[in-house]
């Protein structure tokens, strides 16, 4: 097949050729010489090399602009890329083509705590599932996310509070290794973000925020259209800004954080304490028929919609915790749009009527007063796009080698 | 004079060639096309150009690296901005060759209070003195920075709290009239950032934050070596991020903002009563001294080195407060260094102890790991050199004009 074949973009001229088909799709060449600013011969060229490496194709006459037709030029129709998502709890797969338009997905339950071996083993049965019944034998490339810290330049998580056996391991490596491509690992969140950003709710964005609301609290920042990661690569951990003194320990080790008192875990944590003690008959019903196993975020969003008052103010504290914590953001950094993504997204727009009463509230009017609060559009399929748009970056990008 | 014909950068390239002779010094013309990755025709007719436009001067041969000398370019040696740095309290104002290299610097007491046209005048008053005593009679630019929020691109504040009168004033348009030049306005913790990125402790870094704490506190926040403003310009506004529900009513009108805890205002406010309830003896004593005048942070710090407890305490929970607003950011923002500036460093080392305890305990390890939190190098006259800075971008850049 072709895919084994294609290469990577050469020079930046090529680059910017490749991140325009994707983001905007077909154009034509004299289209493509008016935007970078170059002869037409050049971007001749430049397709001719890219046609060469499997990246691009020609698509026939363009449109006539009153003199000599041009040629339309698109991304090669057999680039694959894949994502994969790595959740706390679960694994989503998707393949997509040049343009990250998702073909097909698969999902699988998976606890992260088995480890790295155990859950990329998982993670690789489905991609080559997806590979096989898509009939591809190598994609062009694959990124892959993870809930937690990573060192970005090694491919590695770096300390991963939820993710025990995790720490140093060379997941971007040992993809690469064993399906023959280049390889990218983030963690979720950013992935969240530049998915949102290509194909969700933040596509007009370029300073935005993707806030994760799942077992853990996460932040995804995008600053001039581009990813921000921090010095460290630890940009965005807002789950450990500590909201108060005391209160429950959280799974850094640190008591005070909002995570450990807003986050998913959270939330089944506190409905479990609210049924074991009797206090909400509702939830208490919902713990008997678990035999056993505690309540999650999914069962308080399941009382809320069934009017338990304890679940309602359960949701209302978290709201109101991470929207504090959003308000100090949105002071310091004044960013254009905010997503709210995530697991306990199934609360809906009840725990966003919360989280934007308390950031309004406490902000100044100048920040807010033209920013939107919205829930994410695509879901977990963010992660997925995001994810293949990491690794589009690299393979399109000359400069941007993993 | 030949200052008032020198033009402007016309192109990219020049901008770039301005740039490195502004922040490097002077370098061959072999040097520059290296660095520019062109050709040394290119670089000589670009060096041409920008010495018929009065920016650039020929500065004799370079050391032989062996083949044909190079000659030496420099920056045009009677190259002169203008900064002003008015603060709450007075005005600085200064000028600088080419580099920003700082040649006089003028300070007065004034009352931002006293509106823009009283403010303005005084500035201009020094402003002259600094252009007459040093022989110049036209500046090749100016910039101007204040205590509030500024819309960049229009060069007004924007509803500043603590300057009555400034709302929408065209101080831009207005300085640019009164010099004969193009100006820049911007905020005093923009300006303060970039100067001490350019001079002073900052030199390296590419991703800080400066934190000022004077009458009010705000933050200026370098990102990739540039300033980032926010999608509306308040980016930075910390000192009004909710620390606690309730406390002394702000500037702003909110209740529980970092800067009615612990500016130098509040510090000013605290002593006070602590003098005017006799609990501190000592604050008493300045009080009585004072006759009338309330006490000022400055009065803080002359308490606390005379070991008064009270003050010490007010110091204390000032850096205290300070430090959890500075571990929420560090979390999200993961920058490479915090530079802690204005009039309250008047406390120094015993004030940044205590903000760094705070810090350092509430954030993750990974941030704070190899983050130096450290006094701010230049001071005041940080302000009138990142002024200068700012209009510089603009003088020497010929995509970022004002």
């Amino acid at each position: 097949m072709r895919h084994s074949l294609a290469g990577r973009a050469e020079s930046p001229m090529q680059a910017r050729i490749l991140a325009g088909l994707r983001d905007e799709g077909p154009l034509s060449k004299a289209q493509l010489a008016d935007r970078l600013q170059v002869s037409r011969t050049t971007i001749a060229v430049e397709v001719a090399r890219l046609v060469e490496l499997g990246l691009a194709q020609e698509a026939g006459p363009a449109a006539s602009r009153g003199g000599r037709r041009s040629t339309m030029v698109d991304l090669a129709s057999d680039i694959r890329f894949v994502g994969v998502a790595i959740g706390a709890t679960g694994i989503s797969v998707g393949l997509t083509d040049g343009r990250l338009g998702l073909l097909t997905v698969r999902e699988r339950p998976c606890d992260i705590r088995k480890g790295p071996e155990v859950v990329l083993a998982s993670a690789l049965e489905e991609v080559r599932a997806v590979l096989a019944e898509a009939g591809v034998e190598r994609p062009i490339g694959a990124g892959i996310a993870v809930p937690g810290p990573v060192d970005f330049h090694r491919g590695v998580p770096v300390s991963p509070p939820i993710m025990p056996g995790w720490d140093g391991y060379p997941v971007r490596d040992a993809l690469s290794r064993e399906l023959g491509c280049p390889v990218v690992l983030d963690n979720d969140v950013n992935a969240l973000a530049v998915g949102e950003q290509h194909a969700g709710v933040a596509r007009a964005a370029k300073d935005f925020l993707y806030v994760k609301i799942g077992t853990g609290i996460g932040c995804g920042i995008v600053i001039g259209g581009e990813l921000y990661r921090g010095v460290d690569g630890c940009a965005g951990d807002i789950g450990h800004i500590r909201v108060e003194d005391g209160g429950p320990t959280c799974a850094c080790g640190n008591t005070g954080c909002l995570e450990a008192f807003a986050s998913g875990a959270a939330l089944g944590r506190d409905a479990t304490a609210l049924a074991r003690s009797g206090r909400s008959a509702v939830l208490a019903t919902m713990l008997k028929e678990r035999d056993g196993t505690e309540l999650t975020a999914a069962d308080v969003a399941a009382a809320v919609a069934q009017g338990d008052p304890h679940a309602v103010q359960l949701m209302r504290d978290s709201g109101r915790r991470v929207g504090q914590v959003l308000a100090s953001l949105v002071s310091f950094f004044n960013p254009g749009l905010i997503v709210i993504g995530g697991r306990v997204t199934g609360l809906g727009h009840a725990l966003l009527a919360e989280v934007r009463a308390v950031t309004y509230r406490s902000s100044l009017p100048l920040a807010t007063g033209s920013l939107p609060i919205v829930l994410s559009e695509l879901g977990d399929e963010g992660g997925v796009i995001g994810a293949a748009r990491l690794i589009s970056g690299s393979v399109y990008a000359a400069d941007e080698r993993s």
